[in-house]
């Protein structure tokens, strides 16, 4: 730019006027719509020419459509990644030098699973399925986007969870409940004629994780996705999900028979009932042949259920099972339920109405449960269903789309709050008992497994509104094949993908990636603080002391008074913690001895308390409230560290939502203080400045996005 | 493709096997974001070196960053029309082969108004304002597009009105308000730090049409825009918004004062409340220092108000006014009230509320008034305020975004709509009084002018989800610059700029677009019906009887019964046509001789009144809903006549929602004539196959759209 502008400078002594050059449009850049898709052209000449010698041709026999999506995808990525166009032919011959695809019933690889190896001159996919052959070739296509050599390539990979699926919180009138990426993907008004190209990129990005399920509609279901109407429209989804190896499923609304069916009831012990839901089903597969099955939130924030009916949450999943005993279907029913109950501690409600039920559900089913106990938080002790009912499936669901994680200005990478779920201890079958082992079936022994990403797409160019947020959905897909996989090598993965070949820049944006989740803590919900949100779950207001139901307000959730801070939920209060193994309880039972991450979520703390830091409670708060506002700007300088590296469309927009997060950070920041200020009656601690608003303002400035 | 296989069937036959190239992406195609501002290269190589000769250099001399918007918006289009990166100076000394900016204080254009004509060996754009200067570029770029010869160019334009404005009904939380593309271009939660790069198209394609002002938020507004936290984020769009000429406008919550500014009341004759609106605006011109002004929709279907206190609307905008009066913002107070009373007929409720108040308005308002009397219906005889407030600045509004039109999935061009209306004589100062007149400000004498379109945009990747409705934006945008543009021709330029040169293909598609809406009111609300919609104006439901208010029902407005159809609004009936001249009333007051389009607004017509076609009433409607359909399959038999020369991606696009139109067509033919036949006791006359299904089921499969 400058020397650009020196030059100029010289043509406009030369001519006697100044000329400028045309300024590119803002829109110009990358506008992220590509995902980690890029398949930038491989510059490297002799990583191009080794890629060369193996791009000869495509050797696909298979006639199946997710072979030839598989086909399709490698030549679209050889093409950009090579410059060369490569054909598929379905004999191989004696041929070298090509891709070969090779379907292989006997392998010890899972059905799903793929191996990528050299073999007569060839890069050989083998799978047993057509699925496999196309995550191989996804795999492949990752290979050479991070220009791995060929040589000695033998990579094997099978997943280790069956059902990899992202849940879509969408209305049938195009929003999105918790979504901040713009409106649904999915176009119900303009279905099944119109079928938008979006719906194959999205499928084309899925299936390059390995996710093979989709949920289309908000578990807060409609019942007209029910009707005829709907089904041929989710069928035209269904019919380019399929080409990509995804099922589709749908949200069922409980009292669909009554709304749309016109009975008398919805009991699930009904005969007519029953008969309504396997008549329903039979009309969906005829529709769709391989379509997945149901999720059900039932009895749960006002939603319909067989309580309605004295009935058990069993009695409802499995009339649903039966309706499914024709074909492949599943039941996933949703263990996220608690009661209006102000005296109830919610941590335990899904695992009291849950754990006795254990051994009742048709095999069918699968009981879908969050990664924490209440509902999403950035930081949860790990839900304590998690090895406590041995004889029933338990799916895990992750919450991608950022609900309580600041929207889409906020960057929080979340693959190490999944991480920190799957690699808790539940000691249920002894030490080593990781809800990992519980959701991959290994611990129980079951096959029928499930990981769920609630997810953060919709229809913003960028599919999930801050540029940082693809990570997510990658880092979900990528643990939901395999949970051994670290959050540091996907984001490594993903940045190199996605951002950046440079590998310093890409070192300051993992690194911030990597800090990110901590960061948003410290300044939000330290120390195992949780739900300080108002209605729509952006603002700061740990003051809300009125909801719709008396346990929607923020003071049930984190209990500050005088004496101190914290939901006691050890013996003393609401004994929540025998929920877990003795194992676990000593962990967290302790004030002293509770790892500062989990104190709040265990105990009310007062005020002086010294904690392992040598800080007082409330020197501990502060101390991380003002350090995750400092912490917003180290990302900002890290960001800016591989701006050279970065196109300059998505710094700029990493860049701005960072402003974004840091006023926001400290908006929470003096939220907290001030608000804790009125029950610890203590001065900001020295070193620190005190916020310059009052707690009234900070209120009004709430307010405001309250407003009508 | 049929040769390509033949091709590839050879080649399996000469090597054994058979070759497949890939198929491209169904979305590597033409997606429609640059609407009208494509630029394709020049492919005539005597028009290419016509203009090449032109393209010398860009001679602009003024700093000013409209005029700078200018110079890169010209170097953008020749860079794609001619391949040429084209410099800009700011000296022009005696050069000549470049197209010059030329600010001339003494001219007869309008201040807005530009002249392109040739000089000197320069292509010369010349106006009194930056504004004119970038208009006329955009024009000369246009001329560009259209390959018009360079020679005798001479072309001179002004606006015949001065404010020229979209309507954003755009809530803070991204919905929008009878909004089908999408969700917000707005994203508040990014806002002021990101500034998304879409911002500036948008203004690009707003001033590529002369539109210059925008009203950020919808009308039914919200309070928080008032709060400084909003007016730096709307500022920040304002800073976008500049560059291109277009001032930002906001809708304005009328009980603010209480319920943002804690005052006890919001009476516009309360000197609290005046203060309080005087120091907002001054709030917003400090960040603001262009800021357009306020739209007011009072007392208007429950938004508060100024008559909440007793007071007038004239009361109410006058306060507004007087706190503009340092500045050069507006007040547009909006016409569009009516009670919710069964017994009166609210056709004329807007002209009993503001005629008497003609006279009473600061000169800052402007009165902005719906194209009909009604609710933007596919068709309404015009509001018959327009010509009875000579003393009041009338706006016109019209829709551009569906809400009755059939969503995004009907093709209906819209010009022919505002062209009917601003056509039509409201005889207040004799014969050629028209409603253009009116609106123009040349009847009455009034220079504060207003045409508003409410707009149809969303962040749907081509802005109006249905390709073809960016004609309707084009044609808005077109019309309040010149009124005297025919529909016609401005279909055929739109055409030719978005889809198609290919003038053959052409044609078929101005065809299409020109019967469209013809066709559409055939189908929906033929001889003048009104309002057979349900809650969300979506599908048909003429049987709704029930409302959350008494006259928000379907038979409210068209008043079937067993002895006809229609609303009389005679003499015999509510006499709303006293509200018209004499000689309007001429026109619609006998039923034998009112035009057949605008018969059922006026009249109660029974079942067997022959109509001037020979056919009886009951006849009649059935022939329209049955050729309304047959019309749409001719529609799509234009659409495939063209698709040689389109684009894939927008062919198939249009041909798709071609398809849901259909279907949807059928609907309402089969809702219509199952529904009369139960008043008129007829067979669907001979010829016409009677509808396959019971009315009962269409009820059930409209129900399923008004389902949770």
């Amino acid at each position: 730019m400058t020397r650009k502008f020196l030059l100029l400078f010289f043509s406009f002594i030369l001519i006697g006027a100044a000329s400028f050059a045309a300024d590119p449009l803002p829109s110009d850049g990358d506008d992220g719509y590509k995902l980690w898709l890029k398949y930038e052209p491989v510059a490297d000449a002799s990583v191009k020419a080794e890629y060369l010698r193996f791009a000869g041709f495509i050797n696909n026999a298979s006639i199946g459509e997710i072979a030839q999506s598989a086909s399709r995808e490698l030549q679209t990525g050889l093409k950009s990644l090579l410059g060369k166009n490569v054909s598929v032919t379905n004999l191989l011959g004696s041929k070298s030098g090509g891709i070969v695809f090779r379907l292989e019933p006997d392998t010890d690889l899972k059905d799903e699973g793929y191996r990528i190896q050299l073999s007569g001159g060839n890069i050989v996919v083998s799978s047993k399925s057509e699925s496999g052959i196309l995550y191989g070739t996804f795999a492949l296509l990752r290979h050479m986007q991070m220009q791995c050599p060929v040589k000695g390539l033998n990579i094997a990979s099978s997943p280790k969870v069956r059902y990899r699926m992202l849940n879509h919180w969408d209305n049938p009138d195009g929003t999105i409940e918790r979504g901040y990426a713009g409106a649904s993907l999915w176009k119900w008004y303009e279905l099944p004629e119109r079928v938008d190209p979006r719906y194959q990129d999205y499928a084309r990005a899925n299936a390059s994780l390995g996710i093979n399920g989709t949920v289309l509609n908000n578990v807060n279901a409609s019942a007209r996705f029910m009707s005829q109407e709907y089904i041929v429209k989710v069928a035209a989804i269904a019919d380019v999900m399929r080409k990509y190896g995804i099922k589709t499923y749908l949200s069922v609304y409980f009292a669909a028979p009554k709304t749309l069916g016109g009975l008398s009831t919805s009991d699930p012990l009904d005969p007519q009932v029953r008969a309504w839901w396997k008549e329903k089903v039979a009309q969906i597969y005829k529709e769709i042949p391989d379509f997945g099955g149901f999720l059900v939130k039932a009895n749960s924030e006002g939603e319909p259920g067989p309580q309605d009916y004295g009935r058990t949450h069993a009695d409802g999943a499995n009339m649903l099972a039966e309706a499914f005993k024709p074909y492949d279907g599943i039941v996933v029913w949703r263990a996220f339920v608690y009661k209006a109950d102000l005296n109830a501690d919610r941590f335990k409600a899904a695992y009291e109405e849950f754990v006795p039920l254990d051994g009742k559900f048709d095999p069918r089913v699968i009981v879908q449960v969050k990664n924490g106990p209440i509902d999403f938080q950035p930081r949860e002790p790990f839900s304590p269903l998690f090895g406590n009912m041995p004889k029933t499936p338990l799916g895990m669901e992750f919450q991608l789309t950022q609900e309580y994680l600041g929207f889409a200005t906020h960057a929080v990478y979340e693959a190490p709050i999944f991480k920190e779920c799957l690699d808790s201890d539940t000691y249920v079958n002894g030490q080593g008992s990781t809800v990992a082992k519980v959701v991959d079936g290994s611990l129980h022994g079951y096959s029928s497994t499930l990981m769920v990403g609630v997810a953060n797409t919709g229809n913003s160019r960028n599919w999930t509104g801050h540029p940082l947020a693809q990570a997510n959905w990658y880092a979900f897909g990528r643990l939901s094949w395999d949970h051994q996989l670290s959050s540091e090598d996907i984001a490594r993965e993903w940045t190199e993908l996605t951002l950046t070949r440079n590998q310093k820049a890409r070192e300051h944006i993992v690194g911030l990636m990597m800090r990110s989740r901590e960061i948003y803590v410290d300044y939000n919900t330290p120390l195992g603080l949780s739900r300080p949100w108002m209605g729509v779950h952006f603002a700061p207001e740990p003051w809300q002391n009125r909801g719709s139901r008396p346990d929607w307000t923020a003071v049930y959730y984190h209990r500050a008074d005088s004496a101190g801070f914290g939901f006691d939920r050890t013996a003393s209060g609401s004994n929540a913690l025998t929920q877990y193994r003795p194992e676990v309880q000593q962990q967290w039972s302790n004030p002293d001895k509770t790892p500062l991450p989990y104190l709040l979520w265990f105990h009310h703390v007062g005020w002086d308390k010294k904690l392992s830091t040598g800080r007082t409670l409330w020197e501990e708060l502060c101390t991380r409230f003002y350090t995750g506002v400092d912490s917003v700007s180290w990302m900002q300088q890290q960001w800016d560290l591989a701006k050279g590296s970065l196109d300059p469309q998505i710094y700029t927009d990493v860049a701005q939502r960072l402003k974004v997060q840091h006023r926001e950070a400290i908006w929470w920041r003096d939220a907290w203080v001030l608000y804790l200020q009125t029950f610890a009656k203590k001065p900001v601690p020295a070193g620190f400045e005190p916020p310059k608003q009052t707690l009234e303002e900070v209120k009004k400035s709430v307010d405001i996005y309250l407003m009508r």
